[in-house]
């Protein structure tokens, strides 16, 4: 069963990516029209548009817009060639650890190495294939959600860390399509959202795709999942994911691995819900997964107003890693994967690789 | 060896209860003058005072306004002593969990209810109780620092949730009591601090007490202590307790269950800080310590600043409890208490019960 979800994250139209401007959620809705590969990659960087999967599609876009650009210019197509794999090369360095980004900049570049066409006829490519990724992502998400759905038992309370929602995609969301999807089927599900620190994406962003799309959401901060749990509120945790490696190990937002573990301790099923795109199978294990330190300033300020003393240190790890042995089963397009994930990883990436 | 801390939260001087408004902090330090049971009242439920410890002697100072007050008033004796008994539960009713404020009232109760002096000679004996109680504080979180410090790795990562520190108690501080005292002997030790959220203690007060007295300190968000842990950077734990029960489950801030658990799964030791005086012995277990539900907009809000769409759903416990089954040790001013806790801790209340 699917839920009609009204949010569109993501959106190619007259050769503008124009992205709802997430850094002004929950207070201002504003579309930012995209239109240099420069202006992408700032945007990517400065998490106007973050998610895994939607950052992937952004990164799409992106060199589709590089093309659009140096098509505008004179020059040779080596010239085109290399400045374009410059440009894609330069997006893929907006953000270090979702793999998504790479995946999908990598597809738009792997057909620009597999074509002979004129500069005009490999940007008309890059731009169709850019919309074809945008679409085909809502489509995964619904397959993600359908499948989740299956396994969500009957008014079951429901966690959720960061915001693996339609913000963090093209639309639908993966962690928040499976609760779409369950919502459709039944209402009487309860929706947890962790506020997330530093950056408060679930506070932010998924609590309000889900006033928007009418899902009643209880949010809370980050320290109380563990008392929630004991009282038997929660009944499962589904996530998103940035990267997950070969093994399973699972990258997401920082905070994620904590809830994972609190999640074992009750005996609560924890669930990872994201693309294929996500999996990195060149990466054995997730401590091979590079972890993003962003700003400082995320931990020691809300909304530009100080919250500490000053002559703190800080650090500040965007993401951190769910280790294999903590997770019950990663919810993909393909069907939900089990353990031994190696095999079961393998196994699906065989599938969509072929 | 003993740490020399500037801060005094609360003082009795010139029939007055002077203490820190820690709802300024870190942005303003002002002294508030509490001048009746009214105000003290409000100022224990506002949490312009707060932290077990610390709302245990601002009950008692409470009491002594009280009866100030009421001694000014012409009455009778017996009228007088039911209007103090009046006061007294109305302070109690101030914050449900924290023990501490209940002892201390009672206390300065039993003080009355022992005497057959006259009006001004009880209060007289309240205020000096009062500030007997405020000066014992001082010295058992001394000596909860000693014992506690013996038990520090060299150069360790300590992480404390909340604010247990010279903030919470009249001085010194219990969890942080013991990183002053490890500090003075060893300065290499790494004090890593919790947000805290909902109010943020740990970022808001206990960075500001340790920035005042020259410990450095790292502020992290809820979500991170399990990648820290992870890594290596933590090699204790240690919080305060609102209140402890007979068998050592011990309330806490909200989060500090959270905490210990990941602490638990990485083997890492975690330890309570706290008088005994925090230690209830007619609850049995911590399924009967009544838990707080604050305001939401504490959850909802951040500096008077809305942070979460409209429309969603707040739960605040003010509290989570943390079971004895993850408690390495209760660090107290009678030496450290090792499970099993009902032994240990009943022979430890004999010794002050006596």
């Amino acid at each position: 069963m699917e839920f009609d979800s009204k949010i569109k994250t993501i959106e190619w139209k007259n050769n503008t990516s124009k992205v709802i401007d997430q850094t002004k959620l929950p207070y201002e809705f504003k579309i930012a029209d995209i239109t240099t590969c420069e202006q992408m990659y700032n945007a990517i960087k400065n998490m106007i548009v973050r998610g895994a999967p939607a950052i992937g599609i952004a990164g799409a876009h992106g060199v589709a817009l590089a093309a659009l650009e140096l098509s505008r210019k004179t020059g040779t197509k080596e010239d085109f060639l290399n400045k374009l794999n410059r440009k894609a090369e330069y997006l893929k360095s907006a953000r270090p650890t979702a793999v998504n980004l790479m995946w999908a900049i990598d597809k738009q570049m792997k057909l620009v190495g597999e074509t002979d066409c004129d500069i005009k006829t490999i940007t008309e490519k890059l731009i169709k294939n850019g919309v074809k990724l945008e679409n085909e992502d809502i489509e995964i998400n619904k397959k993600i959600g359908e499948y989740g759905a299956q396994i969500v038992p009957k008014g079951a309370g429901i966690l959720t860390h960061c915001n693996a929602g339609a913000l963090a995609t093209v639309g639908y969301g993966t962690a928040l399509g499976v609760i779409r999807s369950a919502y459709a089927k039944d209402s009487t599900i309860k929706v947890f959202a962790d506020e997330t620190r530093p950056r408060q994406q679930g506070a932010r962003l998924t609590t309000w795709e889900l006033v928007q799309d009418g899902i009643p959401v209880t949010l809370i901060t980050d320290g109380m999942c563990s008392y929630l749990m004991s009282k038997g509120m929660i009944n499962m945790v589904v996530t998103g994911a940035d990267r997950i490696a070969a093994n399973g190990d699972s990258a997401n937002k920082i905070g994620t691995y904590t809830v994972a573990i609190a999640a074992k301790y009750h005996n609560i099923p924890f669930y990872i819900a994201a693309p294929l795109s996500t999996i990195d199978i060149s990466i054995e294990s997730g401590d091979k997964i590079p972890i993003e330190e962003r700003s400082h300033d995320e931990v020691t300020h809300i909304n530009g107003e100080r919250i500490c003393a000053e002559g703190v240190n800080i650090i500040n790890p965007g993401f951190d890693v769910t280790p294999n042995g903590l997770i019950s089963g990663i919810i993909t397009e393909k069907g939900i994967l089990k353990p031994n994930y190696k095999n079961s990883i393998a196994q699906a990436m065989s599938i969509i690789l072929r």
